[in-house]
């Protein structure tokens, strides 16, 4: 039985945007930047996928920029922030995906001050102390993502968001891991800017979103053409834009379902390890964090190290990090800033619409053998 | 008839291209990150993109770094050139792209010193000028096209590669309207970054690469994972690297055939708009620019205005300045640089492998019936 629960690194596409993308790969091929009917085609298709993903998070079209991906997003936010705002505070938290947090360190070597909120062992952010710091720093820049992609940890973007608004702070919020998954409504809050990526709603890799509010404009990091007003040259990927769209849509369209569903699914296996592997601990709060996440760490046993290898070996994906660090090996820096033992082994499962309550009772199964294997 | 000349602007992906896309956009979803079989199957197919384009480019595969495309390759050689080197002057021409002239321009506003070289009316640099500057400016960064993308004109790389290594500059060519349509040997070349992007030579939007010289690092602008040796973070687009790579593969394999053929297509076109329309002239210089291009301003007449409109309405698309420019209506920088009559009115016409003789034929007779209607 093959197992993907790796759906926090990427998602499979569905096959229904695999279907609108197509024609954009071929046949209707056009450069939008071009005033012939070719162009004029896809260009038209570009602003109708803006208009509904502005729809689907309730703001307005000429907010959403599209880029790259997710880390194209949050260096854009952020350098671009830095650039239009000229503030010298960043405030930020350890565990914050690697895009935001590499990008930070770097303007700390530029001579920014990087501000590092606290967060505690569930890797809830510590408000008390966000406050204490933007009192210090008014003005700044604050950079506290959402949903975190290993965790699942959710934070209160109201919350952070009106203590930004009454310090004058600009408020950036890394949301890749919460798009599709959790409603938004941008016109209602006092977000500055939010980072999307598509592949991780089922949509196709590189290809994301940056939302802009238009009360706060930012400089751009790429110059050239003057695509997508003037905030991200280049010529546009039409057909990973429209794939974005319509993966968004999908999402959302079937939300309460999907929700309901893998919060089944993650409940399931959540009791399941709980019952059959004593001394389980869940990293996170398996409660109130994400439905797409579920974070645990094993006691600590010499078959700890191969796990992940041999859960491949069965079939079944599933990630010791993000996708991210995971490849270098190293120990994941969010469980260390929550102050996990890195001696027990951690494993990120994450789920998608595609999951079934079977491969959870298999993956139990698998787990618990190869665990108390001799 | 429908008539596409307009493959300066962008290209039909090949057909093969795509399916090798395909199972990389559905069924084999994996991270390349992730360490288990999805993501090194992914990991897999980069790595063997990213060889196999260095084979046809005769340079190192880890001198191959991938990039959403070609702004973003010419944004972050120059930003990652000019931290890495902290030289304090800009040599470029004033007939680069956008995404090379916008760049600049923001640097100049940093505080670089841009100089501009001096171009004939053929859009021919001026390398005495250039050994000139360099004389002036040793050290210094320079960023000159070898094929300019609006009117063809093709520059000598070796020579300036040559200048750049005896005084020291770094060098950084934007080749995007070249790869796919002229052979390179970047091994035995001083090139030190080099821009390309995979939808100007059949492949998909959204993806391009910058061959960077090994003895010649640069520093990344985006910060994240450790994706692209560290010079491209972000979760890469496999599917878009992939076809770059195939695309880039069927170029070469056929370049002898299509550019023979598209050598034929032409001349074809420049020899009956030369004998029909009298008065006609070609920007850059026909016999010597590359075979993809042709730009022709015509005898100054009030039917200029509507020409490029009339045309698409007869099925052509063409294009009046580079794809970028044209949305923005404005008259074409490079046409300026080298002094054409902006009254005359100015049509880029490019051709690619599926264009064919026939289409010269149609298209030189609307253009004639257009151009000569009361």
């Amino acid at each position: 039985m093959k197992v993907y629960f790796d759906n926090a690194a990427t998602t499979p596409m569905d096959p229904e945007v695999f279907e609108v993308m197509k024609p954009f790969l071929l046949e209707k091929y056009g450069n939008p930047s071009s005033t012939h009917s070719m162009g004029r085609q896809a260009r038209a298709a570009i602003e109708s996928s803006r208009k509904k993903i502005a729809e689907l998070l309730q703001c307005l079209p000429s907010e959403i920029i599209f880029t790259s991906g997710g880390t194209e997003a949050n260096n854009s936010l952020l350098q671009g922030a830095i650039e239009a705002d000229k503030s010298p505070t960043i405030i930020t938290s350890p565990t914050e995906h690697h895009s935001v947090l590499e990008k930070a360190k770097r303007l700390s070597l530029q001579g920014f001050k990087v501000e590092w909120l606290k967060v505690d062992p569930r890797g809830n952010m510590d408000y008390e102390h966000l406050r204490a710091l933007l009192s210090q720093h008014p003005n700044s820049i604050v950079s506290l993502m959402h949903v975190n992609n290993e965790i699942g940890t959710i934070s209160d973007l109201e919350l952070i968001s009106g203590l930004c608004n009454e310090y004058g702070a600009y408020f950036h919020t890394d949301a890749i891991a919460g798009v599709g998954h959790i409603v938004y409504d941008l016109q209602n809050t006092n977000i500055d800017g939010l980072s999307a990526s598509a592949h991780k709603f089922h949509g196709p890799k590189g290809v994301g979103f940056m939302y802009i509010n238009h009360k706060k404009r930012i400089s751009p990091i790429f110059f050239g053409g003057p695509q997508e007003r003037e905030l991200r040259a280049g010529t546009e990927n039409v057909a990973g834009i429209i794939g974005a769209a319509k993966a968004l849509e999908l999402s959302y369209n079937n939300l309460t379902h999907d929700s309901e569903f893998l919060t089944e699914l993650k409940n399931r296996f959540t009791s399941q390890l709980f019952d059959k592997i004593p001394g389980i601990e869940f990293n996170g709060d398996p409660r109130t964090g994400l439905f797409t996440i579920l974070n645990i760490s094993l006691p600590v046993s010499l078959n700890n190290e191969m796990l992940l290898f041999n859960l491949d070996l069965q079939g079944i994906s599933a990630s010791g990090g993000s996708a991210c660090s995971a490849g270098a090996e190293e120990d994941s820096h969010v469980l260390k800033a929550i102050g996990t033992v890195p001696e027990r082994g951690a494993i990120r499962f994450s789920f998608g619409k595609y999951n079934t309550l079977r491969e959870v009772d298999y993956v139990v199964d698998q787990l618990v053998e190869l665990f108390t294997s001799d």
